[in-house]
Protein backbone atom coordinates (compact mmCIF):
# COMPACT_ATOMS: atom_id res chain seq x y z
CA UNK A 1 0.00 0.00 0.00
CA UNK A 2 2.50 2.50 -1.07
CA UNK A 3 1.43 5.49 -2.64
CA UNK A 4 -2.49 5.62 -2.25
CA UNK A 5 -2.82 8.13 -0.22
CA UNK A 6 -1.61 10.28 -3.25
CA UNK A 7 -4.17 11.50 -4.97
CA UNK A 8 -4.39 10.83 -8.81
CA UNK A 9 -3.55 13.64 -11.10
CA UNK A 10 -6.32 14.84 -13.27
CA UNK A 11 -5.64 17.72 -15.37
CA UNK A 12 -7.52 21.15 -14.60
CA UNK A 13 -9.58 23.62 -16.50
CA UNK A 14 -7.99 26.92 -15.66
CA UNK A 15 -10.29 30.15 -16.49
CA UNK A 16 -8.50 33.46 -16.43
CA UNK A 17 -11.26 36.48 -16.50
CA UNK A 18 -12.19 39.95 -15.76
CA UNK A 19 -12.74 43.02 -16.44
CA UNK A 20 -11.46 44.48 -20.10
CA UNK A 21 -7.85 46.38 -19.19
CA UNK A 22 -7.39 43.73 -16.06
CA UNK A 23 -4.79 42.17 -18.17
CA UNK A 24 -6.03 38.88 -19.14
CA UNK A 25 -3.71 38.85 -22.49
CA UNK A 26 -1.18 40.29 -20.47
CA UNK A 27 -0.90 37.54 -17.92
CA UNK A 28 -1.43 34.44 -20.23
CA UNK A 29 1.02 35.46 -22.64
CA UNK A 30 3.46 35.73 -19.94
CA UNK A 31 2.46 32.67 -18.47
CA UNK A 32 3.87 31.16 -21.90
CA UNK A 33 6.69 33.20 -22.28
CA UNK A 34 7.63 31.47 -19.00
CA UNK A 35 7.09 28.14 -20.40
CA UNK A 36 4.71 26.69 -18.15
CA UNK A 37 3.52 23.30 -19.29
CA UNK A 38 -0.07 23.77 -19.88
CA UNK A 39 -2.30 23.93 -22.73
CA UNK A 40 -3.38 27.93 -23.26
CA UNK A 41 -6.40 27.69 -25.30
CA UNK A 42 -6.75 29.70 -28.49
CA UNK A 43 -9.76 31.56 -28.90
CA UNK A 44 -11.91 32.13 -31.82
CA UNK A 45 -12.73 35.77 -32.83
CA UNK A 46 -14.20 37.45 -35.78
CA UNK A 47 -12.97 40.90 -34.76
CA UNK A 48 -10.15 41.95 -36.36
CA UNK A 49 -6.36 41.58 -35.11
CA UNK A 50 -5.04 44.27 -32.66
CA UNK A 51 -1.25 45.25 -34.39
CA UNK A 52 0.72 42.37 -33.60
CA UNK A 53 -2.00 40.05 -32.76
CA UNK A 54 -1.29 36.50 -34.88
CA UNK A 55 -3.77 34.14 -35.79
CA UNK A 56 -3.98 30.80 -34.32
CA UNK A 57 -1.36 32.25 -31.12
CA UNK A 58 -3.35 35.37 -29.65
CA UNK A 59 -6.37 34.26 -31.74
CA UNK A 60 -7.96 31.73 -34.39
CA UNK A 61 -9.44 35.20 -36.40
CA UNK A 62 -11.88 33.48 -38.19
CA UNK A 63 -14.81 35.20 -40.66
CA UNK A 64 -18.06 35.82 -38.61
CA UNK A 65 -19.69 33.09 -41.20
CA UNK A 66 -17.75 30.31 -39.88
CA UNK A 67 -18.04 31.43 -36.30
CA UNK A 68 -22.22 30.69 -36.67
CA UNK A 69 -21.13 27.19 -38.05
CA UNK A 70 -19.43 26.49 -35.27
CA UNK A 71 -21.44 27.35 -33.00
CA UNK A 72 -24.27 25.69 -35.01
CA UNK A 73 -22.87 22.74 -34.74
CA UNK A 74 -22.29 23.30 -31.04
CA UNK A 75 -18.24 23.03 -31.33
CA UNK A 76 -17.58 25.29 -29.34
CA UNK A 77 -17.15 25.36 -25.46
CA UNK A 78 -18.48 28.91 -24.58
CA UNK A 79 -19.71 31.70 -27.25
CA UNK A 80 -20.64 35.21 -27.13
CA UNK A 81 -21.34 38.29 -28.40
CA UNK A 82 -19.02 41.18 -26.99
CA UNK A 83 -19.52 44.62 -28.42
CA UNK A 84 -20.40 42.99 -31.45
CA UNK A 85 -18.39 40.54 -31.89
CA UNK A 86 -18.44 36.77 -31.63
CA UNK A 87 -15.66 35.41 -29.32
CA UNK A 88 -15.49 31.24 -28.46
CA UNK A 89 -13.70 28.52 -27.58
CA UNK A 90 -13.11 25.52 -29.56
CA UNK A 91 -14.47 22.12 -27.59
CA UNK A 92 -12.62 19.88 -29.16
CA UNK A 93 -9.14 21.45 -28.45
CA UNK A 94 -9.92 21.72 -24.56
CA UNK A 95 -10.94 17.54 -24.35
CA UNK A 96 -7.97 16.74 -26.19
CA UNK A 97 -5.85 18.69 -24.19
CA UNK A 98 -6.84 17.34 -20.78
CA UNK A 99 -6.98 13.88 -22.59
CA UNK A 100 -3.48 14.41 -22.65
CA UNK A 101 -3.00 15.03 -19.35
CA UNK A 102 -2.26 18.71 -19.54
CA UNK A 103 -3.64 21.02 -17.46
CA UNK A 104 -5.84 23.69 -19.72
CA UNK A 105 -5.17 27.58 -19.57
CA UNK A 106 -8.43 29.37 -21.00
CA UNK A 107 -9.37 33.50 -21.16
CA UNK A 108 -12.47 34.20 -21.05
CA UNK A 109 -14.44 36.94 -20.83
CA UNK A 110 -17.27 37.53 -17.52
CA UNK A 111 -19.91 36.37 -19.90
CA UNK A 112 -18.00 33.53 -21.34
CA UNK A 113 -16.92 32.49 -17.58
CA UNK A 114 -20.49 32.42 -16.66
CA UNK A 115 -21.33 29.93 -19.49
CA UNK A 116 -18.20 27.87 -18.40
CA UNK A 117 -19.12 27.82 -14.91
CA UNK A 118 -22.72 26.19 -15.60
CA UNK A 119 -21.12 23.71 -18.42
CA UNK A 120 -18.15 22.85 -16.43
CA UNK A 121 -19.03 23.32 -12.35
CA UNK A 122 -15.56 21.93 -11.70
CA UNK A 123 -13.16 24.91 -13.86
CA UNK A 124 -11.32 26.87 -12.15
CA UNK A 125 -12.44 30.59 -12.02
CA UNK A 126 -9.84 33.09 -11.60
CA UNK A 127 -11.05 36.72 -11.31
CA UNK A 128 -8.16 38.86 -12.86
CA UNK A 129 -8.50 42.70 -11.56
CA UNK A 130 -7.04 46.17 -11.14
CA UNK A 131 -8.87 49.51 -9.80
CA UNK A 132 -11.33 51.12 -11.77
CA UNK A 133 -8.22 53.59 -12.30
CA UNK A 134 -5.65 51.78 -13.93
CA UNK A 135 -8.22 50.04 -16.12
CA UNK A 136 -9.12 52.76 -17.59
CA UNK A 137 -5.36 53.75 -17.86
CA UNK A 138 -4.96 50.49 -19.89
CA UNK A 139 -7.61 51.16 -22.11
CA UNK A 140 -6.26 54.42 -23.00
CA UNK A 141 -3.04 53.59 -23.39
CA UNK A 142 -4.08 50.11 -25.67
CA UNK A 143 -5.82 53.46 -28.00
CA UNK A 144 -7.23 51.20 -29.93
CA UNK A 145 -10.46 52.09 -28.81
CA UNK A 146 -12.82 55.75 -28.71
CA UNK A 147 -13.54 57.36 -26.13
CA UNK A 148 -17.15 56.14 -26.37
CA UNK A 149 -15.88 52.75 -26.47
CA UNK A 150 -13.64 52.98 -23.46
CA UNK A 151 -16.65 54.73 -21.37
CA UNK A 152 -18.70 51.57 -22.71
CA UNK A 153 -15.96 48.93 -21.54
CA UNK A 154 -15.46 51.01 -17.94
CA UNK A 155 -19.24 50.98 -17.27
CA UNK A 156 -19.09 47.14 -18.46
CA UNK A 157 -16.30 46.63 -16.23
CA UNK A 158 -18.59 47.94 -13.06
CA UNK A 159 -21.18 45.33 -13.98
CA UNK A 160 -18.44 42.24 -14.12
CA UNK A 161 -16.48 43.14 -11.05
CA UNK A 162 -20.42 42.85 -9.03
CA UNK A 163 -20.62 39.33 -10.78
CA UNK A 164 -16.92 37.91 -8.74
CA UNK A 165 -19.07 35.56 -6.30
CA UNK A 166 -19.31 33.04 -8.93
CA UNK A 167 -15.13 33.05 -8.74
CA UNK A 168 -12.89 31.09 -7.06
CA UNK A 169 -10.29 33.25 -6.72
CA UNK A 170 -9.08 36.85 -7.32
CA UNK A 171 -6.20 37.75 -8.37
CA UNK A 172 -4.87 41.76 -8.52
CA UNK A 173 -2.99 42.72 -11.19
CA UNK A 174 -1.29 45.84 -10.02
CA UNK A 175 0.62 48.31 -11.92
CA UNK A 176 4.10 46.98 -13.02
CA UNK A 177 3.66 43.57 -11.12
CA UNK A 178 2.21 41.14 -13.81
CA UNK A 179 5.08 39.10 -12.46
CA UNK A 180 3.49 38.76 -8.72
CA UNK A 181 0.03 37.98 -10.59
CA UNK A 182 1.64 35.70 -12.81
CA UNK A 183 2.89 33.82 -9.70
CA UNK A 184 -0.63 33.94 -7.63
CA UNK A 185 -1.76 31.94 -10.66
CA UNK A 186 0.36 29.79 -10.59
CA UNK A 187 0.44 29.13 -6.78
CA UNK A 188 -3.34 28.36 -7.36
CA UNK A 189 -2.98 25.87 -9.95
CA UNK A 190 -0.51 23.73 -7.47
CA UNK A 191 -2.84 24.42 -5.12
CA UNK A 192 -5.52 22.93 -7.22
CA UNK A 193 -3.31 19.72 -7.59
CA UNK A 194 -2.90 19.00 -3.73
CA UNK A 195 -6.90 18.99 -3.07
CA UNK A 196 -7.80 15.63 -1.17
CA UNK A 197 -11.05 16.25 -3.39
CA UNK A 198 -9.51 17.32 -6.84
CA UNK A 199 -11.99 19.26 -9.15
CA UNK A 200 -12.18 16.84 -12.18
CA UNK A 201 -13.66 18.56 -15.27
CA UNK A 202 -16.41 16.44 -17.40
CA UNK A 203 -16.75 18.05 -20.79
CA UNK B 1 -13.87 52.60 -6.38
CA UNK B 2 -10.64 52.13 -6.65
CA UNK B 3 -9.83 48.56 -4.81
CA UNK B 4 -12.78 47.13 -3.45
CA UNK B 5 -12.81 44.17 -5.27
CA UNK B 6 -9.73 42.95 -3.62
CA UNK B 7 -10.84 41.04 -0.66
CA UNK B 8 -9.72 42.22 2.39
CA UNK B 9 -6.90 40.22 4.08
CA UNK B 10 -7.64 37.71 6.93
CA UNK B 11 -5.17 35.66 8.73
CA UNK B 12 -5.26 32.35 7.95
CA UNK B 13 -5.27 28.93 10.34
CA UNK B 14 -2.54 26.00 8.51
CA UNK B 15 -2.54 23.31 9.97
CA UNK B 16 0.32 20.71 8.80
CA UNK B 17 -0.93 16.97 10.01
CA UNK B 18 0.02 13.55 9.13
CA UNK B 19 1.59 10.56 10.24
CA UNK B 20 4.93 10.19 12.56
CA UNK B 21 7.35 9.81 10.15
CA UNK B 22 5.97 11.80 7.20
CA UNK B 23 7.99 14.75 8.16
CA UNK B 24 5.51 17.36 9.87
CA UNK B 25 8.73 18.86 12.47
CA UNK B 26 11.10 18.55 9.20
CA UNK B 27 8.61 20.61 6.48
CA UNK B 28 8.12 23.36 9.92
CA UNK B 29 12.10 23.20 10.79
CA UNK B 30 12.93 24.48 7.10
CA UNK B 31 9.36 26.78 6.48
CA UNK B 32 11.14 28.52 9.37
CA UNK B 33 14.95 28.61 7.66
CA UNK B 34 13.37 29.95 4.76
CA UNK B 35 12.30 32.92 6.64
CA UNK B 36 8.19 33.09 5.77
CA UNK B 37 6.64 35.38 7.53
CA UNK B 38 4.43 33.27 9.50
CA UNK B 39 3.72 32.65 12.79
CA UNK B 40 4.68 28.84 13.82
CA UNK B 41 2.65 27.79 16.73
CA UNK B 42 5.21 26.29 19.54
CA UNK B 43 3.39 22.97 21.11
CA UNK B 44 3.28 22.20 24.51
CA UNK B 45 4.19 18.39 25.50
CA UNK B 46 4.88 16.71 28.63
CA UNK B 47 7.02 14.38 26.57
CA UNK B 48 11.01 14.43 27.33
CA UNK B 49 12.84 16.22 24.51
CA UNK B 50 14.58 14.12 21.99
CA UNK B 51 17.99 15.08 21.50
CA UNK B 52 18.47 18.41 19.78
CA UNK B 53 14.86 19.85 20.70
CA UNK B 54 14.79 23.21 22.74
CA UNK B 55 11.95 24.23 24.76
CA UNK B 56 10.70 27.17 23.31
CA UNK B 57 11.54 26.48 19.89
CA UNK B 58 10.48 22.74 19.34
CA UNK B 59 7.81 22.47 22.11
CA UNK B 60 7.31 23.95 25.13
CA UNK B 61 8.30 21.29 27.25
CA UNK B 62 6.08 20.77 30.67
CA UNK B 63 5.37 18.92 33.46
CA UNK B 64 1.84 17.16 33.08
CA UNK B 65 0.35 19.33 36.41
CA UNK B 66 0.99 22.15 34.36
CA UNK B 67 -0.45 20.62 31.50
CA UNK B 68 -3.40 19.71 33.35
CA UNK B 69 -3.93 22.75 34.42
CA UNK B 70 -3.86 24.24 31.29
CA UNK B 71 -6.51 21.79 29.82
CA UNK B 72 -8.76 22.51 32.65
CA UNK B 73 -8.99 26.22 32.41
CA UNK B 74 -9.14 25.95 28.74
CA UNK B 75 -6.24 27.68 27.88
CA UNK B 76 -5.22 24.48 25.15
CA UNK B 77 -6.84 24.90 21.54
CA UNK B 78 -6.48 21.30 20.96
CA UNK B 79 -4.93 18.64 23.10
CA UNK B 80 -4.81 15.39 23.31
CA UNK B 81 -3.15 12.16 24.92
CA UNK B 82 -0.75 10.21 22.23
CA UNK B 83 0.97 7.32 23.47
CA UNK B 84 0.67 8.31 27.06
CA UNK B 85 2.14 11.68 26.26
CA UNK B 86 -0.02 14.98 26.41
CA UNK B 87 0.21 17.34 23.76
CA UNK B 88 -1.80 20.84 22.52
CA UNK B 89 -1.57 23.92 21.34
CA UNK B 90 -1.58 27.63 23.59
CA UNK B 91 -4.89 28.90 22.77
CA UNK B 92 -4.32 32.38 23.46
CA UNK B 93 -0.69 32.45 21.54
CA UNK B 94 -2.87 31.79 17.96
CA UNK B 95 -5.69 34.67 18.95
CA UNK B 96 -2.98 37.24 19.19
CA UNK B 97 -0.98 35.88 16.40
CA UNK B 98 -3.78 36.12 14.16
CA UNK B 99 -4.99 39.60 15.83
CA UNK B 100 -1.71 41.02 14.50
CA UNK B 101 -2.50 39.63 11.36
CA UNK B 102 -0.04 36.82 10.72
CA UNK B 103 -0.82 33.64 9.16
CA UNK B 104 -0.50 31.00 12.06
CA UNK B 105 1.11 27.91 11.04
CA UNK B 106 0.47 24.93 13.21
CA UNK B 107 1.65 21.26 13.46
CA UNK B 108 -0.49 18.61 15.03
CA UNK B 109 -1.31 14.98 14.71
CA UNK B 110 -4.44 13.76 13.39
CA UNK B 111 -6.30 13.36 16.18
CA UNK B 112 -5.32 17.05 16.93
CA UNK B 113 -6.17 18.26 13.58
CA UNK B 114 -9.84 16.65 14.18
CA UNK B 115 -10.60 18.68 16.86
CA UNK B 116 -9.24 21.75 15.73
CA UNK B 117 -11.59 20.94 12.22
CA UNK B 118 -14.33 20.49 15.00
CA UNK B 119 -13.34 23.75 16.63
CA UNK B 120 -12.23 25.97 13.61
CA UNK B 121 -13.52 24.79 10.50
CA UNK B 122 -12.56 27.07 8.86
CA UNK B 123 -8.23 26.69 9.41
CA UNK B 124 -6.74 25.17 6.30
CA UNK B 125 -6.50 21.78 6.61
CA UNK B 126 -3.03 19.71 4.87
CA UNK B 127 -2.34 16.22 5.41
CA UNK B 128 1.72 15.49 5.27
CA UNK B 129 2.13 11.97 3.83
CA UNK B 130 4.50 10.15 2.57
CA UNK B 131 4.78 6.15 1.71
CA UNK B 132 4.26 3.41 4.18
CA UNK B 133 7.70 2.75 2.96
CA UNK B 134 9.09 5.62 3.45
CA UNK B 135 7.14 6.41 6.56
CA UNK B 136 8.95 3.24 8.26
CA UNK B 137 12.40 3.83 7.18
CA UNK B 138 12.20 7.24 8.86
CA UNK B 139 11.09 5.96 12.17
CA UNK B 140 13.94 3.13 12.29
CA UNK B 141 16.52 5.97 10.99
CA UNK B 142 14.87 8.45 13.56
CA UNK B 143 16.21 5.36 16.42
CA UNK B 144 14.49 6.82 19.03
CA UNK B 145 11.59 4.63 19.13
CA UNK B 146 11.90 0.72 19.80
CA UNK B 147 10.58 -1.65 17.70
CA UNK B 148 7.07 -1.97 19.66
CA UNK B 149 6.64 1.54 19.27
CA UNK B 150 7.68 1.67 15.49
CA UNK B 151 5.03 -0.81 15.01
CA UNK B 152 2.61 0.85 16.85
CA UNK B 153 3.06 4.10 14.95
CA UNK B 154 3.08 2.11 12.00
CA UNK B 155 -0.25 0.46 12.58
CA UNK B 156 -1.95 4.38 13.91
CA UNK B 157 -0.40 5.46 10.63
CA UNK B 158 -2.66 3.41 8.45
CA UNK B 159 -5.79 4.27 10.71
CA UNK B 160 -5.11 8.13 10.02
CA UNK B 161 -4.04 7.80 6.45
CA UNK B 162 -7.95 6.81 6.11
CA UNK B 163 -8.69 10.26 7.94
CA UNK B 164 -7.49 11.97 4.94
CA UNK B 165 -11.38 13.12 3.80
CA UNK B 166 -11.23 15.22 6.48
CA UNK B 167 -8.63 17.74 5.07
CA UNK B 168 -8.36 19.77 2.24
CA UNK B 169 -5.18 19.22 0.87
CA UNK B 170 -2.43 16.27 0.40
CA UNK B 171 1.13 17.38 0.02
CA UNK B 172 3.56 14.10 -0.05
CA UNK B 173 6.99 14.62 1.59
CA UNK B 174 8.78 12.29 -1.02
CA UNK B 175 12.27 11.07 0.28
CA UNK B 176 15.39 13.90 -0.68
CA UNK B 177 12.27 16.15 -2.12
CA UNK B 178 11.42 18.61 1.43
CA UNK B 179 11.96 21.52 -0.58
CA UNK B 180 9.39 20.88 -3.01
CA UNK B 181 7.08 19.61 0.02
CA UNK B 182 7.57 23.15 1.49
CA UNK B 183 7.00 25.17 -1.52
CA UNK B 184 3.66 23.11 -2.46
CA UNK B 185 2.49 23.97 0.85
CA UNK B 186 3.57 27.53 0.79
CA UNK B 187 1.41 27.80 -2.63
CA UNK B 188 -1.68 25.98 -0.87
CA UNK B 189 -1.02 29.45 1.56
CA UNK B 190 -0.75 31.82 -1.32
CA UNK B 191 -3.60 30.68 -2.54
CA UNK B 192 -6.00 30.29 -0.12
CA UNK B 193 -5.40 34.06 0.07
CA UNK B 194 -6.41 34.28 -2.99
CA UNK B 195 -9.92 33.14 -2.55
CA UNK B 196 -12.71 35.16 -3.32
CA UNK B 197 -14.52 33.68 -0.35
CA UNK B 198 -11.63 33.97 2.13
CA UNK B 199 -11.76 31.43 5.10
CA UNK B 200 -12.44 33.27 8.02
CA UNK B 201 -11.21 31.81 11.60
CA UNK B 202 -13.22 32.93 14.56
CA UNK B 203 -11.49 31.13 17.42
Amino acid sequence: MSEEFVPQWYPLLIIISGPAGAGKDSLVRRMKEMGYPFHFVVTATDRPPRPGEVHGVDYFFIPTEEFLRMEREGELLEHAIVYGQHKGVPKQQVREAMAAGKDVVMRVDVQGAATIRRIAPEAVLIFLTASMKELEARLQRRGTDPPEQIALRLSKAREEMAQIDMFDYVVVNREGELDRAVHQVVAIIEAEHCRVHPRIVRL
